[in-house]
């Protein structure tokens, strides 16, 4: 049975990271979504809430399983007996961060192989940043996030209107 | 008549962001340059000292106007009723982050067609936030801004100073 | 009155091409699609073909002309008082070369300003090479050119077969 | 059982490719390195050899199998039941390029999913190109290619010699 | 004589830095590695701190000396008769912003060259941001940074935790 | 006493170029311009031409020799004793490229040391490709390489066309 294992910050999921779960579900026996506690990042939703979010999202792939990590992701591959990390690609600035993260999980741990996944190219210039900005500037979001992502950012963002 | 929209903070306006805007004025009937509030930002320059700037070193050019605008953009260019943005290209990195936005804002608005020119070579390098840099560091920006934005930024940056 | 000038060597026109004949010819009160000879690149398809082919698809569209040129590019559009040349980007290589030749079609003519424009998402992957390489090994294109090129592509591949 | 599909012009195999081909053979249970005719690129090695010179290099591993193809490389995917094809990037350029070609596989099959990894990165500067360059101006290849290669690119060299 | 300045944050040193230090001391008669204070970056070691390591890391090599600098770096260059900056260049994003400060600085004095060297290729995925990254998560730097900088990253991050 | 190799086709020299090859001898005792006898790549200009243009141009420059090469550029440079390679960046495209040469070439010989330099940023368009083609479609080159190059470009095309 082969595990992959799928990182990142999820704040928020898009449809972008969505697609490119259900490739990696078809590839591998096993797809866990690692979401990265990311404290230093400041995010939007807590980490709590973006498992959440994922959970729901997903738990319709029998295969998938979402997951948090702090500390090195190497480590957490290792433990998870991991097969593969996949990352997805967009953009030629993608590419060389991703590279550079790649080549040092791999100084970390040899084992650890970064595959790269393209998602569908109508996603291509989604991401979690610009979805924010949109729905913080009240730009309607309905085609970039699942409807539960879609609802969750409207309360988050009437909360935080409420307590200015 | 067609209008064409030029965004952007314009914190501060340099030679680059004023070779594009003559270069615009003679493709489009009206240029509107609308300067973003950036409040996230956090700029170096108010709203209306940005504004008062632009105003100041555009004025002789006849159908070119200045105005701000909040919210999403391309809600300002369909109000008022632009054919084009228009954004200024001087590098991959540019070119790649200016390809999201002008896909996301297809899909906000397929209405709203991007096009992207090329400032003078000699401006290549130079963008808003290396004047200011330099402008801290004490060196001379007369080569790379407007006189007007030349002595805004030695008095916004004489009164920072003060304040220390 | 503006006119923009959109050059290349359309061997054969693609939909990437022709949606961004539909985005000019928006912006523009008239777009010359100007057909680059381009003996020495060894076309698969003569000036005359493709010229007859540009017409036939873009004939509907009341502001396009169809015109061929040899020569320098500047020079065609000083002689048709272009205002502008327009060139499609998709990606971050496009953006390099195109980049070299307007700056330097600029030095050669500093009053012919290249403007740069996105192809729907969909296009971006599109290119003449791909899609004859894909003809030529049996692939289907009927998603890639319109209906005329792809019987245009078809004929012309089964006359090479019969002369070999 | 999961299949991948390498496919390439091997001309010759590198270390580089090498490299690929065991990190693969690690992730599925069945990898076909696929060797593409090319014969409008004038391959310096001939289909059979470079067929020939795999397998000596991959008999080892015991899930790796070479083969050849002519024609779309999604048919061939189709045919085999691969679950993804596998590309190697290096470098931007790679990356560019490898994107345009997956997403007309995609576009020509949606079944054909193709995925991105990294060789070790001593190998990111090799290709089959400069490999060649250098053993034809004198340069010792030992640490670029497999030593079946490097033999088989002795020999071929000097029957070029002779003929000319 | 010539001088060549290797300006930086050295935020902290890694080995890719001490790479490039060997690189120039053996192209140039002197080289200064100058440390910026870099105090709007919020640095995790003090400028007097990322002095002494690298004097203790440099000290072996006769030609280089380790100096600080406030101020325009082209500034620094002329006081210090300079015949050169340098810059390593590891990737893509690299190059394009090291291309812009250099065009900068080639405009604020156009005595002052700017030459690229590029370090060993292992090297290439290291930055001191990913080195301090790595720490934090209680990551091995050990091939990542020299030792006395391996053991300053430990001491410096027990201080911070403890402070918390 | 230091010494520098700039190797190149130079099929013709260009003003790029040619400011390369100043500033280059401002930082080195001497510099050897290397021309590549490139008869693969079908020069307009032969190896004979190319460097008679080269010496006439150069020679006021009284620490810069121009020489021809065959073989490997490395085994050339530790021949002549050179320190460095000297490569010339211009855009993202050259930057990739000329990193694989170097890589290659250090993994060759490790005593070979590549540096990058930048011409001056109105010559960042130019390439030999781009002036020929310029010339042959009857485009005034003044401005773009030196005048007995323009001289040579002129004859040299009607020679060729004599020759139809």
């Amino acid at each position: 049975m082969r595990t992959a294992i799928y990182p990142g910050s999820f704040d928020p999921l898009t449809n972008g990271h969505l697609d490119l779960i259900y490739r990696a579900a078809r590839l591998f026996d096993r797809v866990i979504v690692a979401v990265a506690a990311s404290e230093g990042k400041n995010p939007l939703f807590s980490l709590d809430e973006r498992i959440a979010l994922l959970r729901r999202v997903v738990m319709t792939v029998p295969n998938v399983e979402v997951d948090s990590f702090t500390g090195l992701l190497v480590d957490y591959v290792e433990k998870h007996q991991g097969e593969a990390v996949i990352r997805g690609l967009r953009a030629v600035s993608d590419f060389e961060f991703e590279f550079q993260l790649a080549l040092m999980n791999r100084k970390l741990n040899p084992r650890v192989e970064t595959i790269f996944m393209m998602p569908k190219e109508a996603y291509t210039f989604l991401s979690s940043r610009l979805v924010k900005e949109i729905a913080q500037l009240g730009g309607d979001v309905s085609g970039f996030v699942p409807a539960p992502v879609k609802a969750a950012l409207g309360r988050k963002l009437r909360q935080i209107k409420r307590r200015k």
